[in-house]
């Protein structure tokens, strides 16, 4: 018989959970496993709130897998690390973004492009190798195998870094990756959201341009369905449209101006662990943080309602340490 | 006043020309100039109807320019040659493509991919510096600047040849530029006509597989509207989609499978002069040609229609040498 989420591990733990599609959030006592010799275990203290937060625990993607504990922009002080662990030491600040598993053998693990590992376990509303539904970081402490955590300089402030771990990645990697960390190319963003505002950050702090005209890179964070053509005739030959959005319905393509450019439109989703590290190393040398709005936990459900109509500037971030009450 | 296109220049052409959007085509005569001194001047021999034609003589994408004198697949023998030509002697065997002009100093030129370059001049339906409408290669001659022919090496037959002048490079192009030129990745070709069937000869070549399944590169040559949901399925993780056919109406575009894949749709239009010469010389050493069916010049109108309904296997190309005989 599948032992509840309070029983299944051994370690006691309390969070915040989504019951059903209602996307209501509430106290949740549930459980996590003991501290294994690769893993590090922390005491989570922020958690940004993704939009990607809002879409599952409504199940707006399909696949949610109720009682749902949210959040994966997670940043938390270390308590305890196990005996092989060699990054990390009790007291270290450390950092949990999407993904907190890959096979570590394929050829994007290989290229630590862990995001694009088939096999891949999210940070919450999956199951891990052992069958345990993973849940996220609106909740007190968090273990981790210590290749999916990363160091958090000191300079940077632990709210303020928070949407690093997703927003903050999912903008550096297209930047990184496509070649536009070079400076004096013309960047374009798309969508001045949770992201969008991080990606300017970014490519300003890359030497980047984000002026009009001919234009080298277009990060498009927008979610909601939106035209196309007028980004791809914003850009120069062979330019590239990335999408980091993720619009429910089809968007239109054209497909004359792509070709008659050479130009790209591609995906990207987060990134992996070693250019994670990397976005976190780059934030610290040029002081880049989210603008956020930190909330109380009992806020939570305010704030999500905020969050789809847009109504933030640009990060709610949920002060876990100071806020996140068991219940009497 | 300007001047006819039969007294314009000082040397007589003859060909066939479009008069209007019906992309009838009858008999023109007109002129053109007379070998510059890094000009060669050709007896056009073969000429192969590029879908383009078709879209062109019917203004079907706009900007017709009559009378307009079709073809970019254009293969001949050197009659005479400027002062300052290095790359060609009278009797060598000459390949003219989509592209007789380019600004030979913006970046993409500075990189050889004339075909991106946004001052191009095209073979047919453009006008040149001096302001002079460009005509193709349903004629009896051409003139271009040496820079924009290529040599054709003996053992390609002229006729199976011509059609590599457009559909070939178009996708070659992509082929090489997306670093595919690797024996081992899989390959999709979506669309088995004038460019597909060249495209599968090549990727077979280059030692690919093209095996359904987890596919590193799709090559979509379709030009009618198509769903693309189930191409970008089949791509592998950071999997490419070429579009090289050029649908008039957009495509809907699904974005989720892109992100979570990382992955590309891009645009690809013919391609530059340096490897336009490459890609005819891998041709030849891999004895790869289209598949045609060689008519005589009467026989256009008819062969548009046939087009129009995909009735090809897979090129037609014209007779020019033996068939095209002016109006008595």
């Amino acid at each position: 018989m599948a032992k509840s989420p309070e029983q299944e591990h051994p370690v006691k733990a309390f969070g915040w959970a989504a019951r059903d599609s209602s996307g209501h959030l509430s106290p949740f006592d549930f459980s996590r496993r003991t501290t294994g010799e690769n893993d590090v275990t922390f005491k989570v203290q922020y958690c940004g709130i993704c939009h990607s937060d809002l879409h599952n625990i409504r199940n707006e993607w399909g696949g949610a897998d109720y009682p749902m504990v949210p959040g994966h922009e997670i940043l938390g002080v270390v308590t305890e690390v196990g005996n092989k662990v060699t990054k990390f030491k009790v007291g270290d600040k450390v950092g949990v973004g999407a993904i907190i598993g890959a096979c570590r053998s394929c050829e994007s693990c290989a290229q630590s492009l862990e995001n694009y590992c088939p096999s891949m376990i999210l940070t919450y509303n999956t199951k891990d190798r052992e069958g345990s539904t993973t849940y996220g970081g609106y909740s007190d402490i968090m273990v981790t195998d210590e290749h999916y955590a990363v160091a958090i300089p000191d300079n940077l402030p632990l709210d303020g870094a928070a949407p690093l771990l997703c927003a903050g990645i999912t903008v550096y990697s297209p930047l990184k990756n496509y070649g536009l960390d070079r400076p004096g190319l013309h960047v374009g963003v798309v969508g001045l959201g949770g992201l969008g505002h991080v990606a300017v950050k970014f490519a300003k702090a890359m030497g980047l341009k984000s002026a009009m005209g001919t234009v080298d890179i277009i990060i498009d964070t927008v979610s909601a369905v939106h035209a196309l053509l007028p980004l791809v005739e914003l850009l120069r030959s062979r330019g590239k449209l990335i999408m980091v959005g993720a619009p429910q319905r089809p968007l239109e393509l054209p497909i004359m101006p792509l070709l008659f450019g050479g130009k790209i439109v591609a995906g990207s989703c987060a990134g992996g662990l070693t250019e994670l590290q990397e976005m976190i190393n780059f934030a610290s040398e040029h002081n880049i943080t989210s603008d956020i709005e930190v909330i109380p936990m009992d806020y939570v459900n305010t704030a999500m309602e905020r969050l789809a109509k847009g109504d933030v500037r640009y990060r709610f971030v949920i002060d876990i340490k100071n806020t996140l009450k068991p219940a009497a």
